[in-house]
């Protein structure tokens, strides 16, 4: 089945696998005359290329973003914009000895009973290379969302036990550090932890938190297509996330609803919340006020030491992951996160021109 | 926009509100041939019936189905199967005070802010009683899934702060007590739990858990219509749910990769897996093992007690809510929680039957 | 497969069969503040009831329309609008003699193939009394287009043989005759075409045409979404219709360039045409002229005449159809085509609005 | 919106302009393990590459395709297969003189009054060239229906006023002459015709016919997803059509029910049609006999001779089309045709095959 598209009035389709001759995006049903370059979503793929840190995989890929469509004197010309990124450094000779067998974690096993088959090279479609195509299409989302004064920020929440205190939250420091965490006493404790995992060739996972801010009150639909079920859709498509929560999340699930509900009162004449339990969304629908959606990474799958599995021909083994992996997914999901919550929050937004008669007869001038 | 459909082969359409004429559900796209008739559906939307326990509101409705299409001869035929059920004890009048206000942690004002103006009638469509037409629907996907060898079963994990332990796990028991816990000790204690809260005019929260049984290996699609993703945004749309795992969820964040992965293994000479950290899915795609979904619950966020709010003309006021509420949500989600799960399910099934060419083969008879 | 549904941000779900308990849509994505009362609706089911001439079937159904759900105080909500309409008139003994035999030129034989049995009585889903949830939907759309400017007109062009002259085109007239021509004189011409066909128990054909005034330019997606493709799509899912042509249509297809190419010039400040070949759709968007497109509805295919067929055992028989039918289906498939046409063009224009950064600004007052 | 995307299950995302960096699909959902190179997409590229004619613009492209994706070791993988098609030879410089005027019949005029301004160079989006995707994405369709035994055909029926003698048909013949008809004789005409066009400075337009043999009884959804509807949409959608037709068309609309029924009777022990006015398609699901549509291409647009029109400013003005154009389409959207048809009835199939509770227990193996 179709499954590698994404929104409905701003639609991404994504392609490619790990080892193929690249990835990229169609963008379609973006505006017409938002000024978009290659730069600007350069500037996105940057922040998830490989080999920035020790804690990343050490395969090189430029992971350079050609525009091939869509674009016409630095605006969109409303027509798809199309996204190529080609794969430069795929050695397929590191993976040769795993396409028997089913890495414990991994997708090998379920991508042969569903397929029969699978393109074994470094994962194929299931490979954290798959993003690259989400990524470059956030970009153009999130520079749509800026041309209308809406902002989406995410950071590591935590890293293994290592949380973030929010207290010190430090937007500069997500960039500074290598486990974008907004809280440098917090990132200086999860390299430790990293460091640890990494000794005992093991592997951790983490939290990302996504803020959106300047989102105006009204977006999302009331019953399927809630803002906070298609958020948390989009990050639960993210490989490896394994949970989402909207505002205080399962903590609210033990909370009373005295001390959960948000009281509104009139600030500068407008309907305001004294708190944020609910996480900017009410019944699915934005009040206006931030945002916040986490989502929980598994470990990185990928780990040096020898494990129990399978072979395709059905006998036991052992499993021994050479090729070259990240000790933690977290740091290069970060922009992933951004970018799926960018694309969908703006898919919303644009579906939303159409909920009243009065924003109706505005847009088209009746 | 139209955001009251749901799913793609198999598809839910619902309508309705709390104290309009009725509310209901087209389930369009049932594979033709299915046993079908009105109890099946009853005896679904009975278990979300109100009035059942003390802890559920006071609202006295019949809730009965009405199969009005896509029904012949006890089978269904292929079409639409519409399904109406009337509302009967509206009472309207219960509510006509908070007509100008905004109750806090409701859908009131976003649902003002988005159209412009609300059916401010126990809640319109933001209501639980929105969730009619989704247990209608699901009780179909049920059925079907039934036929295939699927079963999905959901109960209360958690009442406020009080969990059931899974070692002490009874099937039975879900359906004895008014909680819905599987663990008969653990619902003694939420029973006094929520005494307890609604003596204080105060509301409880709580985690729902859903398992699958039986789902084939191969079932989700490998990038944004992940198994994962497609129930967690099913989950994440039903009224009052802040957050949703699959398998360990949050708790894999914090463990690491020896830990978390599942060994396979070769039993009775089929792949299968020592462990279910992942819950059931692997890339997005079912592994053949119990799939595993919680959903975290809010407390319900109509209380007794007066609550500081504004007014639609942007005063600050106190809200005061009558009506007839539940104290907690949870033990009537249960349901609704299955429902959902069930149909999403369904739907994947089936769009997984053209992944391969030897299974279209075996379809078509060519 | 789910079928059953037309649209995209403002979408009709229409379900019932000829010989259940009634018929209906679900109408979601209406904008929320339209003025919408069943009249509205009622209007439209009038005018494609059966009863109201000669050339329709005896069956008396009174087709009232019930909005269950999406309208308060008078107007929309922006939630789901569903509506209801009761089948009381169904006699299903009429057809039990064709329970076991596929008549020629109906869906008997393909739905047994498609679905392995059938809801035999008067057609099931595949009788033309499934055009009422199409109708009462249109209903909402003409409102919703009325309220912008634009109005959707249809008429018959031809009744078997016979051809309107559009340069005796009278609005009035097309209501005043029971063929639904513009012109009285081919009106009486097809009257008597029709009675000579009934006396020879033989059924005829027809062409019906829908003119769009007061469509902006701008409207329809220029690739698969095409204005007329969408149109002609609408206007091809109902049953009995064989073709569609804009404009010219396949007289194009006989003419050169320079006669039909369209030439611009200015009138009143703004671009116009001297002439509308075209059918007021250029590359598939519309261009601010009359959307003009027609439909070749086939002749009724059930016929006193006894006509050789098979069974469902696969034997060769005689058909001979006693029940009620139509001699011609033109007439109340006028209102049909008007009803497909007005939601299919308010569906696209709601798509439209997303189309240009500075309309998007508009609408959001950004 | 997002209307670059053809299709459900088997879903194409097509991209590119005339004058850009290049033009490509992605085709998402086919079943893996289909036989898949580039030679199967070359081959029905070539047959839409300008050059080959003095019929067709003399623009030189090699139109290569390059596969980047969801083809493993000769198979399909089930993922998405993206398709790229560099452009090598767009002279821009002949299109600078059109970019403030709007040529009569082509989309200038309604892209500017849509999106607020256009990629002028060739028609950007609005070329000819944009087919590319579609017949790079049929190919794949043609080649999995080929596989399921089902084979697609189309050519010329009429160029101008020369009509094929259908009594004549030569499969053969339409790749022979430069007007793809399967009539030597007409053919012959029909250059003859086009060269007076020529020599005029006009252009003419035609009728492609496309015949679906070997389909399955049973594909297309009986109420909105009618086959011949979706065909029809899919026809309706390529640039320059302006009219379809299913078997008999508008002739039907002109016939009897006596005339145009089409009689079943046992052949071979199972039902078939002594005739096939119907075109293969009852009540929008084939029956098994061939399926006929035929599609009216209105003459190319651009001639040579001057014509009136009006500039982006406003004012009149006469335009004169250099560039390189066909002096006729349809030769060259034969294949084009071809391709919309197998793309269509291909998604339809494998929608078809969640129709019975019966095949969906086949499809897998419960």
């Amino acid at each position: 089945m179709a499954g590698s598209s994404w929104g409905t009035l701003l639609r991404m389709t994504t392609w490619g696998e790990s080892h193929g001759s690249g990835l990229g995006a169609v963008v379609d049903g973006c505006p017409a005359g938002l000024p978009l370059c290659e730069e600007d979503i350069q500037r996105y793929l940057d922040r998830r290329r490989p080999g920035q840190s020790r804690y990343t995989t050490k395969r090189q890929e430029a992971d350079r973003a050609e525009i091939l469509s869509g674009v016409f004197e630095g605006k969109t010309t409303g027509t798809p914009i199309s996204i190529l990124v080609r794969n430069t450094d795929q050695r397929s000779r590191d993976y040769s000895e795993i396409m028997n067998l089913y890495r414990p974690g991994h997708a090998d096993y379920t991508f042969d009973q569903k397929y029969g088959f699978r393109d074994y090279r470094g994962g194929g479609r299931s490979s954290g290379r798959e993003t690259i195509g989400r990524v470059a299409a956030g970009a153009v989302a999130a520079k749509l969302l800026q041309e209308l004064g809406v902002e989406v920020i995410a950071y590591a929440r935590s890293i293994g036990p290592v949380e973030a205190d929010m207290g010190r939250f430090d937007r500069e420091e997500i960039g500074r550090n290598p486990v974008c965490m907004p809280d440098a006493e917090a990132a200086a404790k999860a390299e430790a932890y990293l460091q640890e995992q990494m000794e005992r060739q093991d592997s951790a996972g983490g939290v990302v938190e996504c803020v959106i801010r300047g989102l105006p009150a009204g977006v999302g639909e009331p019953v399927f297509e809630k803002l906070d079920a298609c958020l948390g859709h989009a990050l639960l498509s993210i490989g490896a996330v394994k949970g989402v929560e909207i505002g205080d999340g399962f903590a609210a699930a033990a909370s009373t609803g005295s001390v959960n509900n948000d009281m509104f009162y009139i600030k500068d004449g407008h309907g305001a919340k004294r708190t944020n339990h609910a996480g900017g969304i009410l019944g699915g629908i934005s009040d206006g006020s931030d945002v916040v959606i986490r989502a929980a990474f598994k470990p990185t799958p990928s780990i040096a030491r020898p494990q129990r599995t399978i072979t395709r021909q059905g006998e036991e083994t052992e499993a021994v992951i050479r090729g070259r992996h990240d000790p933690i997914i977290v740091p290069r999901a970060v922009v992933v996160v951004e970018a799926m919550a960018a694309f969908t929050a703006a898919d919303l937004l644009l579906q939303g021109l159409s909920s009243r008669l009065d924003s109706v007869r505005r847009a088209l001038g009746r």
